[in-house]
Formats: C-alpha cells, structure tokens, sequence
C-alpha cells in the first residue's frame, strides 16, 4: 500500500477534479498556498491536522470524506 | 464547535476507552510516546497526517473512523 501522503493526495486532487476547481482556486477557498496544495497532492508533505480542517473547509466536505481511499 | 485538535483528542480517547486500553497500551501500539498520546487526547497537538496513521494502526481501524465525530 501507498504512503500515506501519497493516498492522502490523490485523494485531495479527486475530488478537487470533481468539483471542477483548479489547485489555485481550491488554495484560495482553504488559506494555503497553491504550492501547499501542489505538495499535498504530490503526497510530498506530512499536512497537520489543523491543515487537513482547512482543506475539508475548503471543499466543504467532512474530514472524514478526505479519508474514503479507493 | 470546538477547535478540531479538541475535537480529535476526544475521539481518540473515546475509542482508546471502547477498547479499555491505557495511554501507554495506546502508546506502545503506535510507536508513540505516553506523553504525546496524553497532548493529543487533550488537544494540544497539532497532529500530523503519518501519526493520525500510526494512531490508526495502533486502534486497527480505518483513518476515517478517528473522524467519525459526534
């Protein structure tokens, strides 16, 4: 199995494409940086969990929807 | 609502108290120490996404079951 990071990315950048919005658009809504989001979704940074509130918010989904893996 | 490090540090404990193991059983599982297992029950840990797993592995349950907030 995957890393975690890696996972926790590829989920992010699904559901990002589901709703049809850019890394740009999607840093705007959370707070971060598009380069943040960039990493994220590489599966490059160990995000805290205040960081993966943020993302959540930003989709306007629960936490636990970033963690329903394939 | 409460700050999401609250809110987390609640569900671990809930769980940890569901399975009737100590911080330090909890602990030992996880490959973590006593004392960050106590900072993050009590929320004043900003955890990051590899101990969320750790802590998972430790309770054997799916990731999205810690967010499984009530």
């Amino acid at each position: 199995m995957d890393k975690i990071e890696i996972r926790f990315g590829q989920r992010v950048k699904e559901i990002r494409l589901k709703q049809n919005i850019s890394q740009e658009e999607l840093a705007f809504r959370c707070g971060l940086s598009k380069n943040y989001i960039s990493d994220v979704e590489r599966g490059t940074r160990n995000i805290s969990l205040k960081s993966i509130e943020k993302i959540a918010e930003g989709f306007v989904i629960n936490i636990k929807d970033l963690f329903e893996f394939k």
